[in-house]
C-alpha cells in the first residue's frame, strides 16, 4: 500500500486511478461468447463449459431432489445465520415499496405513478473463488418484495457439478426454484437471449468478473436492462487520531481479500496513524487463507495522508468509492458532507463486513467511481414506476389552452387537435 | 394503418414489432465522432456542425444577453402557458423526493437511504424538425428539484445560429444558464468526455435521433449514465364501442406526426369502431401541416382486433407501449392490470397530448419496449439513493455472530476478522 503525503489537487485524478485492465480484448471476447450462445442455446453452454474446463453438464437446472439436498448439508448455525440476514434485509427493503400517492396538479388534473414489479428478472451468482450465497439474498429479496412474476437464477457448479448447499437453501429461503447451472457470459447470453433451459428475461442482475461485466453491457446495448456496471469491488476509509489502526487495517484486507483486482484507500490527516495502520496490515495479512490475493490488491491501493478534513471529505467524494468506512470523530456530520458514495459504514462499530452480509443494507454496490451517478441495488432496481393521468372534462376545460398553445409553438398541430376534438364534439 | 383481424398469440411477436433501422452503420457513424469529439473538443464540434450543414459558431456557448433576447421573443400567451406546464410538473414531481427514514433492523443497527443529486448533469434537447421547449421542462424541473449542483443543457442552433427562443425562456424559468449550441452525437461527446465549452457530466439525458442513441449508448459504455435507451416515439390505443371515432383517430395522429418511424397502435374488439377510425384518421391528417410524417408513420402500424378485453390488456402487455390511452368503460380497472407502459391516459377527457406538455406527468419515457424494464424520467434519475449503516456496540454484539458465521461459509476470514476484531479489543 502506498502512503501519498499531501498530494495537489490536481494530482488527485492520477493517484485516485483504478486498477482497470483492457476492455477491448475482453469485450470480443464476450462478443463472440454471445453470439454463441444466441445461435446454439443450451449445446453452447455445454460446449463453452467444457471449454473453459467447467463440469459438463446433462441437466443445467437445478432439480427439486438437489435443493433438498443442500437444504440438508447446511449446518443449523449457518441456517440461522442466514436466516438473521434474511430478516434484516427484508425488513430494510420493504421499506423501500413506494405507496401510490395520487396528486391533483391543477383542479380535475389527477397524475399518480404505481410501482409494478419487472414481469422477469435474472439474477447471477458468481461461483469462482467464493460461494457468494450472500448475493442470492441480496438480489432475491428485493425481487420478491418487487413483485417480479418470474425470478430466475444462474450461478457456476462446483467442479463436482453440483451449486454449493448454501446457494440453494438462500434460494430456497427466498423463493427461488428456477436455477441454473451456468456461469460466465455464456449465464448473461443465455438469460438475454432464452435458451431450452433459461427462459429469457427482461432485467439481469448480479456481480461478476470482466466476462461477466462485458456481456451484460453487451446485452444492454441490444435491449436487456441490467442492474449497473460492475467493476473490481472497493473500500474507503476516513479515519483520524481517534481511529484504532487495527479495525481499520481490518476493514482494508476485509475488502482486498476480494481480489487481486480490489482496491483499498485510507484516508487521514494523521500521519502517524497512517503508519500503525501499515504495521497492522502486515500483522493481520500474514494470518489470512486469501494473503495471496490481498496482497496484490495492495499493491493497487493508496494511503493519503490529507491536511484537514474539508479536504479529506473532498478527496472522498473525488474517489466515490462502492464502500465508505467513516471511523473518525463526529462521523455522523461527516456522512452527511458524503456526495459519491455507495453504501456508507459510520462510526467505529461498523466493519464493511456487517452490510456485506446482514445488517440489512444491499450489498451490491456501484464500483469504479460510477457512485457519482448511480445507486445500489434496491428494491427501485426491480420495479418499473408508470406514471397515470386521469382528466375530468373540467381538467380538460382548464389544461386545453396551455397544451394547445405549446404543441402549436412546437408545430405539433395533431397534438393541438387531439384536445380540440374533444372541447368540440363531446 | 393495417388492420389485424383476430391475431393468434403465437403471431402476436411479429405483428409488435417496432420499425426500427439496422443499427450498425449508426454506431461506427457515432463511434467516428465520439473519438474525433474526445480528441478535439471544441474544434471537432465546429468541423462537424461544418460537415452535417449547420451553422458554424464561434462561441459555442449561449450569452445571457441571447437568453434575455429569447425571452422578449416569446409571446405572453405562451409564457403564461409554459408557467402553467411548470408548475403542474413542479408540483408532480415534487412528490417524488424521497424523505429519509432511519430504520432500525435489529437493536442497535440503524439503517437508511439518502438520495443525493447527481453532482453534474447534462441535458440534450433536440432540434431537428421542432423545438422541443417542453422537454426543457421535462428534464429541467427534476433536475433542480433532486438537487444536481450544475444542469447543462445543448441543443442544436437554428439555421441562423440561434437557440429558439422558447427553447431559452424555458431554460430560464428552471434555472439553467449553461446553455451549449451543439447537436447530434457530437453534443453527447461533448458532455461525455468534456471540451474547452462544453463542462463534463456525469449521466446525459434527453431523446434525440438515432445517432444520439447511439452515442448516449456507447458512451454509457466508458462509464456516463444516461436515462434510457430510447427509440421512435409511439402510442398504443385500448378502445370500446363506448368510444369516440374521432377521438381515438386524433391521438394516433398526434404521435404519428413525431416523425416518419413513429409507431401508433390501436387495440379494440370493436370491429365497427375499427373502420371509424381509419374514415376519421384520413380525414384528419388531410389538415395537417407534418402529414407526410404522419402518413409514413401510418405505414408502421396497426390496428388489431381481438376478442375480448384480456386479450386486449395481453396485447397491450406484451407491446410495452411507451404511452397508452385507455379510452374504454371501466378505463380505470382496464389500467389496473396494466404491467408495461411508460404512461397511461385514462379516460376520454385524457388525450395523450396533454401528458406531452403539462398535465405534470414527465414525458421523456421508455420507448421500443423498454417499458417492460425501464421507468419514465423522474426525481429519481437525478439522484443517487446512498445507504448508510451505524451500529452502537450492542448492535455489533447482536449481529456478530451472524456476520462472522456466513463471512467464513464464503471463505471470506478478512470479513469475520473485522469484526472479531472489534469485539475482542475495544
Amino acid at each position: 500500500m502506498k502512503i501519498i503525503s499531501l498530494p495537489a489537487r490536481d494530482q488527485w485524478k492520477t493517484y485516485l486511478k483504478r486498477p482497470i485492465e483492457d476492455q477491448s480484448h475482453i469485450l470480443s471476447t464476450a462478443k463472440d461468447i454471445l453470439e454463441e450462445v444466441r445461435m446454439q442455446g443450451d449445446d453452447a453452454l455445454r460446449s463453452l463449459a467444457r471449454k473453459f474446463h467447467e463440469p459438463v453438464l446433462q441437466d443445467l437446472m437445478v432439480s427439486s431432489e438437489e435443493i433438498r439436498q443442500g437444504e440438508r448439508e447446511v449446518t443449523d448455525h449457518l441456517k440461522q445465520s442466514i436466516q438473521t440476514a434474511y430478516k434484516n434485509i427484508k425488513a430494510f427493503h420493504e421499506k423501500q415499496v413506494t405507496p401510490i400517492e395520487v396528486i391533483e396538479t391543477m383542479p380535475g388534473i389527477t397524475c399518480w405513478r404505481k410501482s409494478v414489479g419487472i414481469e422477469k428478472v435474472g439474477l447471477y451468482i458468481p461461483g469462482g473463488t467464493a460461494p457468494l450465497f450472500s448475493t442470492v439474498l441480496m438480489l432475491g429479496i428485493p425481487a420478491k418484495i418487487a413483485g417480479c412474476r418470474e425470478v430466475i437464477m444462474c450461478t457456476p457448479p462446483m467442479k463436482d457439478g453440483r451449486v454449493h448447499p448454501a446457494i440453494l437453501y438462500a434460494a430456497k429461503l427466498v423463493g427461488i426454484t428456477t436455477i441454473i447451472k451456468a456461469g460466465g457470459a455464456q449465464a448473461i447470453a443465455a438469460m438475454a437471449f432464452g435458451t431450452a433451459s433459461v427462459p429469457v428475461v427482461h432485467k439481469i442482475f448480479g456481480p461478476g468478473n470482466a466476462y461477466v461485466t462485458a456481456a451484460k453491457q453487451l446485452v444492454q446495448m441490444q435491449g436487456v436492462a441490467i442492474d449497473m456496471p460492475a467493476g473490481p469491488s472497493e473500500v474507503c476509509v476516513l479515519a483520524d487520531e481517534t481511529s484504532h489502526a487495527g479495525y481499520i487495517a481490518a476493514d482494508l484486507l476485509s475488502q482486498a481479500e476480494h481480489g487481486a483486482d480490489s482496491q483499498v484507500m485510507l484516508v487521514s490527516c494523521d500521519a502517524d496513524l497512517v503508519q500503525q495502520v501499515m504495521v497492522s496490515l502486515e500483522q493481520q495479512l500474514a494470518a489470512l487463507p486469501r494473503k495471496d490475493l490481498a496482497r496484490k490488491a495492495l499493491d493497487n491501493s493508496r494511503a493519503f495522508i490529507v491536511s484537514n478534513r474539508e479536504e479529506a471529505i473532498d478527496l472522498v467524494n473525488a474517489y466515490a468509492p462502492e464502500h465508505l468506512v467513516i471511523c473518525c470523530s463526529n462521523a455522523l456530520q461527516v456522512a452527511d458532507q458524503i456526495i459519491n458514495a455507495g453504501s456508507v459504514f459510520i462510526g467505529k462499530f461498523t466493519p464493511e463486513s456487517v452490510g456485506d452480509y446482514a445488517s440489512g443494507t444491499n450489498h451490491t454496490l456501484p464500483t469504479n467511481g460510477f457512485s457519482r451517478a448511480y445507486s445500489g441495488v434496491s428494491v427501485d432496481s426491480f420495479v418499473k414506476k408508470i406514471t397515470f393521468q386521469q382528466l375530468s372534462e373540467e381538467g380538460l376545460n382548464n389544461i386545453a389552452p396551455t397544451v394547445m398553445s405549446m404543441a402549436e409553438a412546437e408545430g405539433m398541430v395533431a397534438h393541438s387537435n387531439a384536445v380540440r376534438i374533444r372541447l368540440e364534439s363531446k
